[in-house]
């Protein structure tokens, strides 16, 4: 049984003021929830229907409660919740910098949260472990980020800070879409860099295209005017992946 | 002034059953009632501030009604409405067939209509002019497929039908993703075929999957199982289009 305290709290944890105000978040259905307790997180609750609660071990510290499938949905934000709810604790955030040899993204306000859960998936897929976001980008403890990027929050970090500022202070490449620059499919990727990706509708801000040094297009071959932000992420990181892998 | 009838009339059009019966849709947004006033759609009636009509020529036999950005809000699907809404005409379906050397998309139940958008609009940057979809794929002309597309669904073509007894129609490759085909980056793409999609989250049904006569694979270098299919969609067109054209 659910006391209504807890189901109150739980469903605070929509709201981001009260997210920030906790340090706690929400992850909903069964795999990403079984995802979230093998990972490094420090969980709080796990909520779950007895076919689920006979599949994970015991933990220490994480209270753990009986629950339907129709509670489940009441408390969370999926219309149909396949058995799991779990409240984790945030973690402290630290700003990230790129290391030796590594590729990043930089994501200059991408604001719809599906958008973010999307991107963050395509990171993991691609093998980027960490992501920096300017201070309008979407909250990465919003439920609709934590469902579109199935898992992958866990695996990929992610920090939110003045980017202008951020790229100032860091010494590799950074490279960023246009419609004027070197073809995606020839453009010789570094062994490390920034990716940036702009705007869904604005693109990338003039400040941050002021400190690209790299300017990437990717060939279209029909009538759209661009591409939306995730399907641009995921082509242009499978190129540098091509390229740097030289997997052909 | 917008009459009670009409106003009735444009709010049904949110439903499949109603936009099935009128054989009409709707479209949202200055930039896409702008394309589709260009395109060779019938359109049955323009709703717009007097800013946005100011921009259009009167068109024969379509209905010009002067609105508020609050009544076009009212009367469609988006949370805000920069000036235009408009009722257009279904085309009547026909299905579509591969021409020699060209290459189209098969989608095997793409439910959600927000991919099905994207995905088109993926397919017009990368040229593709038709798709076939199977009978469970979202409709075409709801409202939120046609604002994910971005225009694009004016210049690509769709029809529905049994996706398997199509494949056995037809004489060209059937390309398809999964985890054990051959590397997109180097697997060769002949000049013409069909790339088919498979659902969110199921992947590619059995039935189409054992008519799939070439099998390829998106290389993954981190940890999340699988891309979105839109992301997919992207990667694949990305690499079929760079190895025909040879823009490397």
């Amino acid at each position: 049984m659910i006391s209504k305290a807890k189901s109150k709290f739980i469903k605070s944890l929509k709201i981001k003021k009260y997210r920030k105000q906790e340090q706690c978040f929400v992850v909903e259905g069964r795999k990403s929830v079984a995802e979230l307790l093998a990972s490094d997180y420090d969980v709080v609750m796990v909520l779950g229907t007895p076919a689920f609660l006979s599949t994970i071990r015991p933990l220490p510290g994480v209270e753990v409660i009986e629950a339907s499938e129709s509670d489940l949905v009441s408390l969370g934000t999926f219309e149909s919740n396949d058995g799991a709810l779990a409240v984790a604790r945030m973690k402290p955030e630290r700003l990230l910098l790129p290391s030796k040899g590594e590729w990043m993204l930089a994501l200059d306000d991408i604001r719809d949260p599906g958008n973010l859960g999307t991107i963050i998936r395509i990171a993991d897929w691609y093998g980027i472990k960490k992501i920096v976001a300017s201070l309008e980008t979407a909250d990465r403890y919003n439920p609709k980020v934590i469902s579109a990027s199935m898992g992958s929050f866990l695996r990929v970090d992610l920090c939110y800070t003045d980017l202008p500022a951020y790229i100032d202070q860091i010494q590799v490449p950074v490279v960023g879409a246009f419609l004027d620059g070197d073809d995606v499919h020839t453009a010789p990727f570094g062994y490390d860099g920034i990716l940036v990706i702009g705007n869904e509708s604005h693109g990338i801000s003039e400040a941050v295209s002021a400190r690209v040094s790299k300017r990437v297009t990717i060939p279209g071959y029909g009538g759209a005017e661009s591409l939306n932000a995730a399907a641009a992420t995921a082509v242009i990181l499978d190129n540098l992946r091509r390229t740097l892998t030289g997997s052909e």
